[in-house]
């Protein structure tokens, strides 16, 4: 079942290494094997849920084919190339609590390197800007008093919150009813504060405050652990980055479910019966007993059911639009950055560009700096030329960092809200009155067809970590299903 | 063109007479007729606004084929029957600005009645319960002051607003950051004057004033002219129904359309190149210059494109949810609130059922009470037995009405979440943030694809007066291809 190194890149899509792009335009090839058109298991989508959830359904001995629409296995996890390095354009760090990730860069034998983070970083608010150490805000003490106070509130808060249903949660109607921006306008008082949070939270979901539902806001805190640890980098969820890359681990799974995979197959449709599923694409059909659907949960809904899905379903796919990004890198000759003491980490709550950091490889050249041009900012600017958006990522930078900024020798982006099958990114998130509505639907099995995607995790919902879980927990109940 | 009496009958899907019920059983028989494979123009939807879009482009002289999914038409606008009455189950009034389904009316030949509003209304606030007269809710003086007070503030900020360009309004940034509940906490007092207003803009909406962008409610209000003509029915919105239904005016356009119209038939694919467009169904393709996409927005993305749609109308319709709503009708041995001076109005500001209003025909008999499950209640009552959803309407209606409503002789009721084609009613709606970075793309034809449907609209956007001047519009769009 183990596929060839050549085989193995066209699943990869953007390649592994620099050496070898010409396979990178071998993608569109068609299949060399003919796919079996009878299985025990369909999953769609081929991104860490579907493909965590393929792996095992086939540890169990399950007959399993994965239709993936794209040209490339990894989902929001995607290789890109900037001055000759491959680097994540998608979804690139791991943290210390999200074990079933570690496990697996483990077993591939792949390896975690901390993200950079020795010296100054740049913190901005408008008409101020300073530098701190590390992590560190270093905001004046009663924005410091204010800010820590917001942290530890919202974290007691989250903590009441039952991951598994949310929508039961003490005080889950109230919550719901409020924007997270209601609850932090009534629950600060100093503007400085609450712009720095904005900004923080825009990062972290690449959607605004006033476009969240306040309960979702506790659930998500609460699934990545506490304001810490999705926050910070040391011990947090910025905490390592891949050294071969999390696109290097999307790599070793597409490797070991080998040709289960089945590239360039977007599916249309999904009927199911007393006996079945018949999943349709635009150029076959597939039969199984069940099927895992793991794509972005918003996109769920583009796919035609046969029986329909259930309105609760469909509600909730209509009301869980993607944040949206577009993740930038800029390279440098070399990190100048660093031979000043500055870690290459800037904080801004002044848009569009919240965050920077350091993504040099190991060897120390070239300096690559990366980060986000975000939600909304990011739909402003992804019809625009890329040489629009370099231009306003280059001025960032030498805002920030001075003349030295001024002369990058590449540029990329990842343009996630133009990425057909994404669609936007890091993940889909509830405006308010939807968890208390049609929330409950988001795990329910409808018939045969289970649902996968970091959206449905309960445990770090919306990274990686969450994807592969939520691969294993639909996998078990499929499982389940041949057990019962 | 025209169609036999049978084949209308067939059109309309659930029949315009009650003597001709089985006619309704026979929609899914094959068409009789083999359509032309190359057109054109195709449209997609036969609601109002692929109707009268086609009807515009046939009378220009295009070919044109419509393709419409379910086995009716009508859209929104749909027929039920109640004992043995067939009644609009969708949208039912017209309004006297509403000119162009007011012209539609006259034009076939069709009839208006006013809304029955003789007698007293029931309000009732929580705690508190009082008859009005009319239209008139009759508040304590000083809620009324408010309540006026924000009905006119309402008014002066809309008025601002560029209906073709709601994005470029003066404060545009700012308002589409609250949600329309963040200003009315802002601008009220009383809580009872904001729970009545709460319940009032749900029942327009059937959104929650916080999902709604404050910034869209605006544009609403504005589009439907004013407060006044959006709430009343007396001279606004609500002030006439149709004789003969809403749903007798679309199987009026579908005789007009006549064998133009293909029943059944999904569109699942739209492809263009500089030749034209390919519109592929399950069951064939055809071949046009143009298509007109005219289906509730956020299900314009169940389609698939190819070219892919721009990614800020994809974000659109992500982030544009269907409002939720489950109509209902009780049927009586005759309207016993006549008897007692009642009008059959009931304005309640206590979830889930806000209005209910008489709906007995011209013969004064059966009497009809139809009012409305309303969002977020309809999502958690979609999936419920009828029989319980019956329950909870006769038991609102008995606590209103005293007795005499306990012994209905029928009930009916449209459960718009579960209907495949619309997947909720009356409209889609955007959240903060929406309109303010991708609202732009509306209307923004993609290539050989243009847009109608009422969302689309800027003139009474969400009612079928929008959906008419939407397909107006989208046909004269393509009429002007032909002559550049």
């Amino acid at each position: 079942m183990t596929l060839s190194r050549r085989e193995v890149l066209k699943l990869l899509g953007a390649g592994g290494t620099a050496t070898l792009a010409t396979d990178l335009l071998d993608a569109s090839a068609p299949p060399e094997h003919v796919p079996p058109l009878q299985s025990d298991v369909v999953v769609v989508g081929a991104g860490f849920a579907g493909m965590i959830a393929a792996r095992s359904l086939l540890r169990a001995g399950k007959k399993v084919i994965v239709l993936e629409a794209r040209d490339r296995v990894g989902g929001r996890i995607k290789a890109g190339k900037i001055a000759g390095q491959t680097v994540d354009v998608g979804g690139m760090w791991v943290g210390p609590t999200q074990t079933r990730l570690l496990d697996l860069i483990k077993e591939y034998g792949l390896h975690t390197t901390p993200q950079y983070m020795a010296g100054k970083n740049v913190e901005q608010l408008a008409g101020r800007r300073w530098l701190a150490e590390g992590e560190d805000v270093a905001m004046d003490p009663p924005e410091q008093k204010e800010f820590d106070g917001v942290f530890a509130e919202l974290d007691r808060l989250s903590a009441e919150i039952p991951l598994d249903a949310p929508w039961t949660a003490p005080r889950a109607e109230e919550f719901d009813r409020m924007t997270a921006e209601d609850w932090l306008v009534a629950n600060t008082k100093l503007e400085s504060v609450r712009s720095f949070l904005r900004a923080g939270l825009r990062d972290i979901y690449q959607a605004e405050t006033y476009q969240m539902s306040f309960l979702y806001l506790l659930f998500y805190i609460r699934s990545g652990d506490t304001m810490e640890t999705l926050f910070g980098e040391k011990d947090a969820a910025q905490a390592f980055r891949v050294v071969e890359g999390l696109h290097g681990v999307a790599g070793k799974l597409a490797s070991e479910l080998g040709s289960a995979i089945l590239l360039e197959t977007p599916v249309r449709a999904i009927a199911q019966g007393p006996k079945g599923v018949t999943v349709h694409s635009d150029k076959q059909q597939w039969f199984a007993d069940h099927c895992v659907v793991a794509v972005p949960l918003p996109l769920s809904v583009r796919i035609a059911y046969d029986p329909p899905l259930s309105p609760e379903r469909d509600a909730l796919a209509q009301h869980m639009p993607m944040g949206s990004v577009i993740k930038w890198y800029v390279a440098y000759e070399k990190p100048f950055w660093r031979e000043r003491g500055w870690n290459g980490m800037t904080n801004s709550a002044l848009p569009p560009i919240a965050v920077s950091f350091d993504a040099t490889p190991a060897e120390g050249k070239p300096g690559l700096l990366a980060g986000f041009i975000d939600s909304p900012w990011s739909l402003r600017w992804t019809s625009r030329p890329v040489s629009d958006r370099k231009k306003l990522v280059v001025d960032h930078l030498v805002d920030l960092f001075g003349p030295d900024a001024a002369h990058p020798i590449d540029y990329e982006d990842q343009n996630w809200p133009a990425e057909v099958w994404s669609r936007g990114c890091y993940g889909a998130y509830m405006g308010p009155g939807v968890m208390t509505t049609v929330g409950k639907s988001i795990r329910e099995p409808q018939g045969r067809v289970y649902w996968a995607g970091t959206e449905t995790s309960t445990k770090w919902m919306g990274y990686v970590e969450g994807a592969i879980r939520s691969g294993e927990r639909a996998a078990a109940e499929v499982l389940a299903r041949y057990k019962g």
